[in-house]
């Protein structure tokens, strides 16, 4: 992975001139690009562990499994958040860890949690390195040195019980390399977050993910039947049990404790027979609104896709004028010819999947509920455009990143009653937020995950970065856009986590009691305090 | 209810003499009934609480909101475990409330534990009384005296949200006037506990309680959107999103947390259109291996009735004699004929719940996973008996502890891989530890509750009481089935929670990190230890 961005150095650019040209029009571009330093640019402290630190860790670990060179120490300062970006492609990270380690084996981590307790060092659990809220921020805290623990070297895949649809796994397995090892089977996770490329299963526990398909195979929290978490205090090994009453279900409370209580080494996660066919849709509403009823319909009545998504007016008018011409925007036009009087037109996407005897009967039933809500059917089109960008977003921002423009996404869910609302008052915070100094500032969403009771709201917001200031236009519209999020009673994030980014807006959704309740947890596990301090709870 | 058994005074005998004499050549009957004794000679000691304090009391709640006279102390002196009504029957309860307090909002309560921290008394939350496991017994810690805190004034529907299908409510509401308030707006929550009558909500969410349609609706944990928890250390709000990655889902720690760390005064619940149609089905297997791999497709194939259960050899064949003649007998007879050389047979039943346009098609793929195993489909009769009878077996218990037979139930729940495998080393265990002295045992079980990677084992115990040797033959009984649960690595309990009766194999099932976790956070919530002591965590 870049350590600057995202993903693949050989990956080709997206943007073409004429998209290029399109932005330009709509929201500006830096007079001349503004890439990332070289990678012997970047600034950091130099090492702060001692030779007997380090020499006991490579009693541990072995030769190999210790770096404190300057590559392994700038890939592992940061994630991949807004502001990680900017630093890293400013040469300026926050900081960086004094050392790299990687553990192959529970007993070596238990290991270094005893000896860095001892140290006074604090840990940073690395999965994928792919958290977009500042979960990997090379935070000390109070202690005298830092470690990030890169957990590449936990992904052994334990056992398949193909009877009981169980994979029980390392958790430093990267989600492709369980997909790739599950397909030999027949058999998938079904989780594909935007950053399924490099995600680590580990890191999806951890931050209580959600994927593209979720809405069909559920959240990651939802796959999870059994977790080891080792932590300072020693190991909590939660069985995978179907089902339970014996008490609180502890393992949602290692489920989203971004490395704060350990380090998550072992997972039992749900498989599910690999879908044999997928077929796209696309269907336009004539407004949000009927296109949000649509889809509660399709939730409340089970009948949802696996891959369920409406663009806002917004979203689709830009997406449209970014993909380019063609049949699908001539179709478009003759819907918004035919539908005269009305100011716009929201795209949504259904992605089926399943065998081929149910998705004949699956397809109909959807296409029945959103033709009863004045959806017009558009074909594949749409969706297989979708489908062949499904990872690509991340390559995008650095591009527009170079070019001197922001782009940003934020998200959360509430209450199918509450959506519109917060739709409408979150969209205006964050526009309120952008536009002082006045700067073309586009904001689109879209409504992804559905529930029987609610859905989230994707947000991307994109406009001119100012210059200079980067990290102050950020913080103005997350400010702007949690306040108005918490004020509307909706979640502070629906499946990016807490990590820094959100954790000072932690309490106004779960009450001081709630946070409270976290650090005796938290005392209890790591008394020391050493487990990725400055995340979560702050 | 009963103070010494199950619901309403009213209710008429379900044992015929038929049946009583089936069961008296199967386990014998005691040779002269043995009767509860009148509720006067129910043996408590006084009230320890001093007039002061029940002035306080008065203060917050009002002259009708505290009792302590005889009858309401022996009604909230337990709950309706095997070793309650054992003790309940002959009028040597374990202890009794010092007083019974009847809040009927949160302020109340509030000041209630308020009150109780101060003179250091313990509290025993009480909502329908119906604990299977001792979570209801009156227990005093080390504090100074006990009050049962009846939940019953806490039952308002705040809301109802159409739209989102979220029921906001009370959480003393008894389920059975909860499902008449929503059958109204031809909703239902879709819970059906044995215990159906009498439970509160509140009690569901403390205990994780599953429902006899928990396959088709999902377990209670599953309903629970939002909640409200009022502990000494003050509330915990948890909203009712959707989903959300704000940190470690802290809902799932008050769910199921059985009192001990504050009282659950307000719930969020998912709730579902009511469904038009019901149908039976009743199946028969030659085996149950190979009724539990129909099953077991059912649930991976999402094509599983709400109601799916399926009997083992010896519960069918208990049944089958229980219920007495008529065709499903014969069907079964001549089924038994034609597949000769099978040993026995097993009993499945399907209900399936849905629209009028949905259910033909569900019970048309059902039923072909059922014969592709080898099942025999035998009418509506089993399963329409089966509903009539849902609710009795509570009664039934009565019944046969007047004659002197002891029948207990316990269950469990594993990954389908291991469920034949628990099935036989529980059952032996069970056998075997009320081998001595030899009785004729009944070891009867059902799979109910079905998950994509397992389900639940339900045990029914039956045989002749040890006369003044009641409590140490069921404690024989509950360790060897605790230990062999345990060793066999299954939960120790799938719905029934733990109480007083599993609490000593918590630590089995979580580990001693989990049950330290645990404590850490009853310590913060729960500083001075007043809720609910000797359950859960001991």
């Amino acid at each position: 992975m870049r350590w600057w961005g995202w993903g693949d150095a050989q990956h080709t650019p997206t943007l073409g001139p004429r998209s290029l040209a399109t932005l330009s029009d709509l929201v500006g571009l830096a007079t001349r690009p503004r890439p990332a330093v070289a990678l012997s640019h970047v600034q950091i402290a130099p090492s702060r562990l001692d030779r007997r630190t380090l020499a006991g860790f490579v009693e541990i670990l072995g030769q190999h499994g210790v770096r404190t060179d300057h590559h392994a120490r700038v890939t592992h300062a940061a994630g991949k958040s807004y502001p990680d970006l900017v630093r890293m492609r400013a040469g300026e990270p926050q900081g960086a860890p004094d050392a790299v380690l990687y553990p192959s084996s529970e007993q070596q981590l238990g290991l270094i949690l005893e000896r860095c307790q001892r140290d006074s060092l604090a840990l940073v659990p690395f999965g994928g390195g792919t958290s977009v809220v500042g979960g990997l921020a090379a935070l000390t805290g109070e202690h005298s040195g830092l470690v990030s623990l890169d957990l590449g070297g936990l992904a052994e895949v334990a056992r398949i019980d193909r009877e009981s649809l169980i994979l029980t796994v390392g958790a430093g397995m990267r989600a492709v390399a369980a997909e790739r090892h599950l397909a030999r089977d027949g058999l998938t996770l079904g989780h594909f977050p935007q950053s399924f490329e490099y995600v680590s299963l580990g890191g999806c526990a951890a931050t209580r993910s959600a994927g593209q398909s979720s809405t069909g195979y559920g959240r990651f929290e939802e796959l999870v039947q059994g977790v080891r978490l080792i932590a300072p205090a020693g190991v909590i090994a939660l069985p995978g049990h179907p089902a339970s009453a014996a008490g609180p279900d502890l393992r949602q409370l290692l489920i989203g404790s971004e490395g704060v209580l350990g380090v998550i080494s072992q997972l039992e996660l749900r498989v599910r027979p690999a879908p044999q066919q997928q077929s796209f849709e696309g269907v336009f509403f004539e407004d949000f609104a009927s296109g949000r009823t649509a889809l509660r319909e399709l939730a409340q009545e089970h009948a949802a896709p696996a891959i369920t998504r409406l663009s806002d007016e917004a979203e689709t008018r830009i997406s449209l004028a970014l993909a380019g011409g063609g049949t699908l925007k001539r179709r478009f036009s003759e819907f918004y010819l035919a539908a005269r009087g009305y100011r716009g037109g929201c795209l949504a996407i259904l992605g089926h999947q399943g065998s081929s005897e149910q998705l004949p009967a699956q397809r109909r039933r959807a296409l029945e509920i959103m033709r009863s809500h004045g959806g017009l059917p558009v074909g594949e089109t749409p969706g297989r455009s979708w489908a062949a960008q499904r990872f690509s977003a991340p390559y995008l921002r650095d591009e527009l990143l170079t070019h001197g423009v922001m782009v940003e996404t934020l998200e959360t869910a509430t209450r199918w009653s509450n959506l519109g609302h917060v739709h409408r008052e979150v969209g205006a915070a964050i526009a309120g937020a952008l536009g002082h100094p006045r700067s073309p500032t586009l904001v689109l969403c879209h409504v992804s995950h559905l529930y029987e009771t609610g859905a989230s709201l994707y947000f991307t917001i994109i406009t001119r970065q100012r210059e200079g200031a980067e990290l102050e236009q950020w913080h103005e519209l997350k400010r702007a856009a949690a306040e108005a999020i918490l004020a509307n009673g909706a979640t502070i994030t629906h499946h990016h986590a807490v990590g820094v980014d959100h954790a000072r807006w932690l309490a106004g959704e779960i009450g001081q009691q709630g946070v409270q309740a976290l650090r005796a947890l938290k005392s209890q596990l790591d008394p020391a305090g050493i487990m990725n301090p400055g995340k979560l709870l702050v």
